[in-house]
């Protein structure tokens, strides 16, 4: 018997579970319906072709409908919106310019993606703003460009789509202002490693307005007012909104299909939602968090191709089980680019871990290497069981490797004791001999052990902020280094001379150490605490410290 | 009590031990030796100053004895060759500058490194030939090359130093022969890979003359004439020998350590050796195979390092173990990157296990993004277990991204279902919605499933070889791309119209399909597996196949 498989939303998740039904049952009979006009396309590629570094329109459209109804034999039902579900019929309901439509299912995927969140900013119904998450939405603001020669642009909304506009308007030659109603755009980063955004942002002329809500849209013929909550006003003539997303579940509300308490579609590992025969894969559901076991949202590509993948296989009748997400992302403003993977220190707190964290430096490859590119990463781990929990990362090359291998780490379960162990490629264009995972292994694992006797960056400037009279701010760098810049109340006694120093140390005092990165601070605290000193190392070193300085 | 600890061998491993000695205990007395002029230098950047890509010569000198001394509290005995070890005095006997003296020891740490093997051609002992592993031997190459002015220069040996030294010497415009004895350079690497790596070379201008041993070397004023096994004569004014290198034990022999069957020091985990209170480290061990469980030898930076923190922290009273070696490695040439880990085809053969294999190609981050970098990969697994037991990979750009998490999971002890699994970071400019990591997994799972129906290149040319005229080879690429290059025997179906050819194929004959890089080849094949045909899918497309026909 043939199996009639229907899968509403045809972009990430949608076409992938298409396409794997397909290659599951060469016999089923596959209806792909999508509400838009184009489908598996390259939503991720759409701020990039505004921008101009994709200049050819055609290489975001991966298919044509015609092209991928061919190649799978599928039917492709375009300008198609789903808008009912009768589970006792099996049968979905849909409008196509207007006209109503009855498609019966055995198996039902739904793919139908996210919808975005409107700020509650008064007057922006009635203003004109844009969106940058479709093809058509693209074509939009391209078409305003076009027509209109905005100079002034405002974007509110300082996540992902908002930095990639943001990168994207500044190619057009807008003057571009990012708004952001948290203390820092990119939230969900860290944001000591997502600063190396900011900064390349700010040095690239974007206007960053953070910690402050846009509360209202004024209208002035071509021009509109964005007014804040403090009372600045921004005058634009293109406003873009990109404040989130969430799972678009009109359309299963009234078919009694379980949804969350996040606001998505509960799903099982077979990507099987409450009902039978209903699959449903993407931004439209609730994902498992590997490290947590709880649900989160993660509207991103790469799991909804896998899901898609999963929900599409089952459907047709295999078997592929979708182990959930861990939580790894990288976004890029230029050549800056920060990454991150599992959960950021705050996220482990709250999902009841007793996480602790280490920062470290090091070039992408051997630092004697001409060029090298430093890469400054954040470790969380749990204090308890040593595993690791998150790991976050900014840089310009080699990011994105290392949060990876983190990520590969995080799934398989391991500890930092066993990042100490991790064997990766080196040669001098192409590695460094002691990689920054290994050395973030080495660091985390002194601290488990208690042998590092690391201070946070944070840890130490709320203890300077107290104004202690008992600290000690040793700087262990060379003269040369130290005179470049220091602390303000730091003393410099380079790391060689130290141990000849000793006896100008005053021992009733707290003696915090800094260096560059951690490592000579590190040394320097082992000779301290040898000779009875109580000692810990700034970790990061100076280049941790001043990031608490610039936020 | 003092404890007295004495490192023999002063570049990685015995660096890293006396440091991470001191490190571990303050007060303990440490002692290094090393037998040449230069300690702690930058070895796996020696070939780039040579040719001139690390114009510095200081770079390479990570620390002089002087300044290691100083930061470490290390007495550092340079020009000082450890002649002799009496294990019951717990005393070494060394020799510097022809004055021997004894020197005590509590704990001993044994990191002479390893030392060349010389290959047998006749005549090589009188003549003039240069090696380059340690500082003083490139600085002799170098005020070769500025005396003599040399046109000609023939390396022997085509493993990683002989590519890097090829690059150097091509670098210094001399007209460059590798010779290597085994059939392919760079023997250790999958030959499928390191392609990449013979290909710029030739079209760099190196000659490579690979498959023929030298057998003589002839003098002949300042030119030498090297004589091939097949009678070829080369005659060159630079002669570099890199045949590789073995444990150097010469001093441990007579002390009674033990030796494994591969001729190095057999250490545990704490890297213990056989005689109680002496440690070994780096490429004097021999090391345990995490995948095999066996010991090999790997003269490598990255263990050897490792090998030295866990001795030198336990022979000053800590307690490090080391889990041993995967064999991840990376070596360029120019802007091809080859890096494999875990263990080649052959060689999971030879440890008994009933490994497989797929190859799959990718680009770096997403093919719709400007200048995509492709990826080919080699990814060998156990058909028993599904666990991953080895990768290769070739490309320019992310190759060692790639092959640092297959070394995680290896690590790890994950099974090729877990790739498909595995979450990256993905933006256009930074990765691809489906990696090519997740692509290997979903290729090699299917296989392993039994709904892949993969045939390997080498399976196809061994049947094609054969004249079987049964085989049908079918092409699903697009005209286009079937005109610019395709199999001499294929037949051009383009997969969107493979499902109305089929009443043209004839049932009888088995069907061997390929597509550029396997993914429509594996489409096809499920359609005709569907139909009643027998169908393989040639792994890796046109783009594995073209490589076995350039081997």
């Amino acid at each position: 018997m043939t199996n009639k498989i229907v899968v509403v939303g045809g972009v990430a998740a949608g076409a992938t579970a298409a396409a794997k039904a397909r290659r599951t049952d060469e016999n089923a009979e596959i209806t792909l319906i999508e509400k838009g006009e184009y489908i598996s396309y390259a939503n991720c590629g759409i701020p990039y072709h505004l921008g101009g570094v994709i200049p050819q329109r055609d290489k975001l459209l991966l298919h044509t409908p015609e092209s991928f109804g061919q190649r799978f034999n599928v039917k492709v039902l375009v300008n198609t919106e789903a808008v009912q579900i009768d589970t006792a019929r099996k049968q979905i309901k849909t409008l196509s310019h207007g006209k109503p439509d009855y498609i019966d299912y055995d198996r039902l995927i739904l793919a139908n993606g996210a919808e975005p969140v409107l700020p509650p900013v008064k007057g922006l119904n009635e203003s004109d703003f844009f969106m940058l998450r479709t093809v058509t939405q693209m074509d939009n603001i391209i078409e305003n460009i076009k027509a209109y020669n905005p100079n002034k642009a405002v974007i509110i909304g300082g996540g992902y789509i908002g930095v990639e506009t943001a990168e994207a308007l500044k190619n057009c030659n807008l003057d571009v202002t990012v708004i952001e109603a948290l203390p820092y755009i990119l939230p969900g980063f860290e944001p000591e490693t997502a600063l190396k955004i900011f900064e390349t942002m700010k040095t690239s002329g974007i206007n960053i307005v953070s910690g402050r809500k846009a509360t209202e849209c004024i209208k002035n013929d071509n021009k509109q007012l964005i007014k804040l909550d403090d009372g600045t006003e921004i005058e634009t003539d293109l406003l873009i909104i990109s404040t989130g997303v969430k799972p678009d579940t009109k359309l299963v509300e009234t078919a009694g299909i379980e949804i969350g308490a996040l606001g998505g579609i509960i799903v099982n590992e077979k990507m099987e939602t409450s009902i039978q025969d209903i699959y449903a894969a993407g931004d439209i559901v609730e994902k498992k968090n590997i490290i947590t076991g709880k649900n989160c949202l993660l509207p991103l590509a790469v799991p909804a191709n896998k899901e898609g993948r999963t929900a599409g296989c089952n459907a047709a009748g295999g078997d592929l089980k979708f182990s959930g997400v861990i939580g790894t992302s990288v976004v890029s403003f230029r050549d800056a680019c920060v990454a991150r993977t599992g959960l950021t220190y705050e996220e482990a707190k709250r999902h009841g871990f007793k996480p602790d964290y280490i920062y470290v430096e090091n070039s992408d490859h051997a630092e004697y290497y001409p060029n090298p590119k430093f890469i400054f990463l954040k470790l969380i781990f749990d204090k308890d069981s040593g595993k690791i929990l998150g790991a976050s990362a900014s840089g310009t090359e080699g990011v994105t490797r290392r949060i990876d291998i983190i990520s590969t780490a995080i799934y398989a379960g391991l500890k930092v004791t066993d990042l100490e162990q991790l064997e990766f490629c080196y040669s001098p264009p192409h590695g460094a001999a002691k990689d920054i995972v290994n050395i973030s292994g080495y660091v985390a694992s002194n601290e488990l052990r208690g042998i590092g006797y690391g201070i946070t960056p944070q840890q130490f400037l709320a203890t300077y902020k107290n104004k202690n009279e008992r600290m000690h701010i040793l700087d262990v760098r060379t003269p040369a280094e130290y005179r470049q810049y220091h602390h303000e109340k730091a003393e410099n006694i380079p790391l060689k001379n130290l141990r000849e120093s000793l006896k100008n140390l005053d021992k009733t005092r707290v003696i915090y150490v800094y260096c560059a990165v951690g490592f000579r601070g590190y040394i320097a605290v082992k000779i301290l605490r040898f000779y009875g000193f109580e000692a810990y190392n700034i970790l990061g070193g100076l280049e941790a410290l001043k990031r608490f300085k610039k936020l």
